[in-house]
């Protein structure tokens, strides 16, 4: 693997100079004592224990995986002792509710730890991430009780956490499930059925495992409005806390897969598994949605965190391999040849890592702030982040996943045939990464939620409002020093979403085929947009203090690159878009 | 894996209604014995081969992979006796010598077998491919006894071939290679140094290996121009064709790769090894740039051969699995879901997979057919046979395997979550094919070899020519009924290429990054106008005959959303094209 480091520097570029974080948490109660002293302490732990404990298990644990024996599940070597120290540091309840255990920082910082852990080790973060995902459910949806008792111990990692949703007949379309939960006389539920495709349903690492399950009542409405959600552990809790007996819970096997391999993969049985109803009856979905945002952000952001690792590897790579002459004339005289970062075409691989890494990176910041907004702000500010955070996390989960892997597999490309080999852990990272474009409902179910609920639904209200911001940005900015070519890229991308944003709402209207016929292409010409508004937002700070440090001037030439090499890609995504669904449609099903 | 079926019918289109392979054969001498009736058998035994014996070991290679032990490296259980059976029907020679043994095929019809081997088993498909095209090597450059003496056995697959020629600190760049040649008093050589990378360097699969070795004598000039090339037996062959001593080469090491785990990729070292002299002194790399263009179009098929596999599996499972309903109402009111292929996103999915690898199919044929001219046509037609194969080869090699990996991406995505579980084996797919962008030339190299040696070197010539068979199948089918459509889209296309062309010609003359700047970009432009020309190719028999079968309607729909939705990507490269290399550039190594 290659060695990784955490990009601190970058991370305080994004929170502190480009969003001025400190400024939006003194300015709403509930993140007032979060200060830039504190978030960079917490950064500097963060790069620390990533670094330090985490990565180093990456590639030794994808070369053992995780094994099964009899329903047990065990993790590779170093694992259990990894996830102890790490759960002991407090890291799972980062972003938790500090009336049960957990440390209230808000979502704008927590996202960057979060990509330091995905991009030391993908398989060890789904672990914790679950744990923080499902507490987050709890904490919304559940009762007192069932809070109190569980989420101070999931905060801690004592507890991990687990989403039940698939079914081997029921992925994507989770209205057709069929497992089946029954009320118990003490007000508990008895929940029977199978699930795959759990990630973290079995495992060494705790000593409880706490699922949360979409199920049926036998009177349910049929499809998504007949789902309710319970609370499964897989050992009963007593009423003093201790752990009492096994619950009807069994890991049936695991799956063999393309990567991730140290995460268990499980097929569950819920065999008359006592549960406890979280939410409303028949209003699971709900419930489980609030897990499934949060996870679908953490998913972007695994996509930019291997991105990250990738980049780091291939830079050195580039730097130190000796290959050929530079175009213009030897380097190194003194040498059998020169560095192949000398070549163009290795740094437009580089460059291209590196231009999507840095604006996902904002990005996620971005709409991490969006969901403090929602979470901590004033009514106008939660209304407007809610908004915001339904329009951007299919973005940010599809859009940060793609360019993933795209970016991991540059970056194994820099490594020429040594990319290949698993030594040096560049394929690992585009074995992990790929996962990321699939669970949490894959990058197609992105694209359509955004077109579909996101855009279509509403007649474009939210994206008019997205607009909006960028055009108040662009008038603000323009006339700055140096702005103008930084504003005027993204007035024209700008322009060209909002084109294509009518264009679809009407052609949607006439025809539903479109909305899916157009949905992935219009998700990438918005991902684009966005990136290049990040962009001109680093370039603010990055003009301003070009002069002081050699750091502002990378950041301003990949600005650059971005605008001139990469985002003339949505002149493509526009032609396919307005082909219509008519090219896709007409063939029959036979002539496939 | 999906269960293979070979695509026959589409073959037969390709080559007897798309390029009348029957009239160009007849017109040849040294092809008119192949009659469409010959070639339809030969596909028809190939399907059965590669279908029943070759195919299901495909997934079983995957998981057991090779084995070294103390310097002998074992397949995976049945490789040995597939290969056998294999060899013994004579496929390996398909396309050899008849003076010595073998069958003396056209390359046009060759490579729909290679297509079918690759399609099956990538892993199986290297120890044949890499034999013919050693045995392309010696019999276009060695002396008459060795011909006499190796290629019958090569032809046969009792003996195997390998090419050797990265060391470990020379991949891209050969003309830094160490491995030494001192002459022997007999007239051979001792050969010593270090390869890494050879795949099919030691196995269980032959009697003997055959080694075709890049080394320099000790007075040879620096660079690329020093360097000879050794053909060096794993057994001495002694007079009478017998095998004799073991030779001083040694397989130290495999390694452990992200696929292709049933291909053994060997360090061999070399320690005064009896070697044979193929070609000149010093004009080594010429005898093996034979076969690395051989190897180059058949990496180029691997990239085929795994699109097609991939989306057989996905149009079946995207048939097979309910999940939804289809957008405009249920169509199976019966069930609880109706197919995913419904979905307007799954089918963008199929016919991206189908429009490249039809295209792919049509254009490997297509190259086959001027590497036929240049070997088996008249003066006329061979020289401008060569120049096609010469501009053609990294297009073949480059943009279908990259074509190759987004297509098997997109059928691994049609699955869902299933795509990332081995047993289905869409996953196995992405990980075989991703080393068919990296080995034989990276594509990036490739697309160096495009731009510069191909294209500005000449000042666009080989284009030209290319571009003006286009212009005349423009002016011949215009007016013809229905091809409009595909005429104009050409046009169009071609016009930009052109255009590009002397836009990249010009530039690079007054800076030489700009060849490096350009070079993907550039590749990837003249392949989608490659393959616009394939499809208005196919569109021509289609129209004719569409009445009669709904092939025919496939084709043209396809070819149709290939334009509509696909080639609009031109645009995109085109724009970064001209952004030339300054945003490339301009960045001091140490900020990146």
């Amino acid at each position: 693997m290659p060695e990784y480091q955490a990009p601190v520097r970058d991370m305080q570029f994004v929170l502190h100079e480009v969003f001025e974080a400190g400024a939006v948490w003194a300015s709403m109660p509930g993140t007032q004592e979060v200060t830039t002293e504190l978030a960079d302490a917490i950064l500097d732990e963060a790069a620390k224990i990533t670094v330090n404990l985490i990565a180093p298990l990456s590639r030794s644990g994808d070369e053992e995986g995780v094994s099964w024996n009899d329903g047990e599940v065990t993790t590779p070597a170093g694992y259990k002792e990894a996830f102890a120290t790490f759960a002991e540091s407090a890291w799972i309840g980062l972003g938790g509710n500090p009336e049960y255990g957990g440390q209230g920082m808000p979502k704008m910082l927590t996202v960057l730890f979060e990509e330091m852990l995905q991009s030391a080790n993908n398989a060890f973060c789904l672990y914790a991430s679950l744990t923080s995902g499902a507490a987050l459910a709890i904490d919304a949806h559940a009762i007192e009780e069932l809070k109190q008792s569980y989420l101070p111990k999931m905060y801690s990692g004592e507890w991990t956490g687990a989403m039940c949703l698939t079914e081997a007949h029921s992925g994507t379309d989770l209205g057709i499930i069929r497992t089946k939960a029954v009320g118990n006389e003490d007000g508990s539920y008895s929940i029977s059925g199978t699930k795959i495709f759990i990630t973290a349903g079995e495992h060494d690492l705790s000593d409880n495992i706490i699922h949360l399950v979409l199920a049926k009542l036998p009177d349910a409405p049929t499809g998504p409005k007949g789902i309710s959600l319970f609370l499964v552990p897989k050992f009963s809790v007593e009423a003093d806390g201790s752990l009492g007996a096994r619950n009807g819970v069994q890991c049936g096997s695991i799956e063999h897969k393309m990567g991730i391999h140290a995460s268990s993969t499980c097929v569950m049985n819920f065999e008359n598994a006592t549960g406890y109803l979280v939410g409303e009856i028949n209003r699971g979905l709900n419930g489980m949605f609030t897990m499934m945002n949060y996870e679908r952000l953490s998913v972007g952001i695994q996509g930019l965190g291997c991105s990250e690792t990738s980049y780091q590897g291939a830079r050195q790579y580039a730097r130190e391999r000796l290959q050929s002459r530079a175009p213009t004339g030897p380097l190194n005289a003194d040498k059998e040849a020169d560095p192949i970062i000398a070549q163009p075409d290795v740094r437009r691989m580089l460059l291209t890592q590196k231009a999507f890494t840095e604006a996902g990176r904002a990005f996620g910041a971005y709409v991490g702030m969006q969901l403090d907004y929602a979470k901590f702000g004033d009514d106008e500010q939660k209304r407007h982040g809610a908004d915001m955070v339904a329009l951007l996390t299919p973005i940010a989960k599809a859009f940060m996943t793609d360019k993933g892997l795209d970016s991991c597999v540059l970056g194994q490309q820099v490594f020429g045939g040594h990319g290949y080999i698993r030594e040096w852990g560049m394929e690992q990272l585009v074995r992990d990464v790929r996962i990321s474009q699939i669970y949490e409902g894959t990058n197609g179910i992105q694209a359509l939620d955004l077109m579909g609920r996101k855009v279509v639904a509403n007649q474009g209200k939210f994206v008019t409002l997205f607009l909006q911001e960028l055009g108040d940005f662009i008038d603000e900015q323009k006339q700055q020093p140096g702005m103008e070519e930084f504003t005027s890229a993204l007035e024209n991308s700008s322009d060209l979403l909002k084109e294509t944003t009518q264009w679809v709402v009407n052609s949607a209207s006439e025809n539903p085929n479109e909305i899916g016929a157009a949905s992935v292409d219009y998700l990438h010409l918005f991902g684009y947009t966005a990136y290049c508004y990040m962009w001109a937002r680093m370039a603010v700070p990055a003009l301003q203090k070009q002069s002081e440090d050699a750091f502002y001037q990378s950041k301003l030439l990949t600005g650059r690159f971005f605008n001139e090499k990469l985002l003339p890609q949505q002149h493509a995504l526009v032609a396919s878009i307005r082909a219509g669904s008519e090219p896709l449609m007409t063939m029959d099903e036979a002539l496939f």
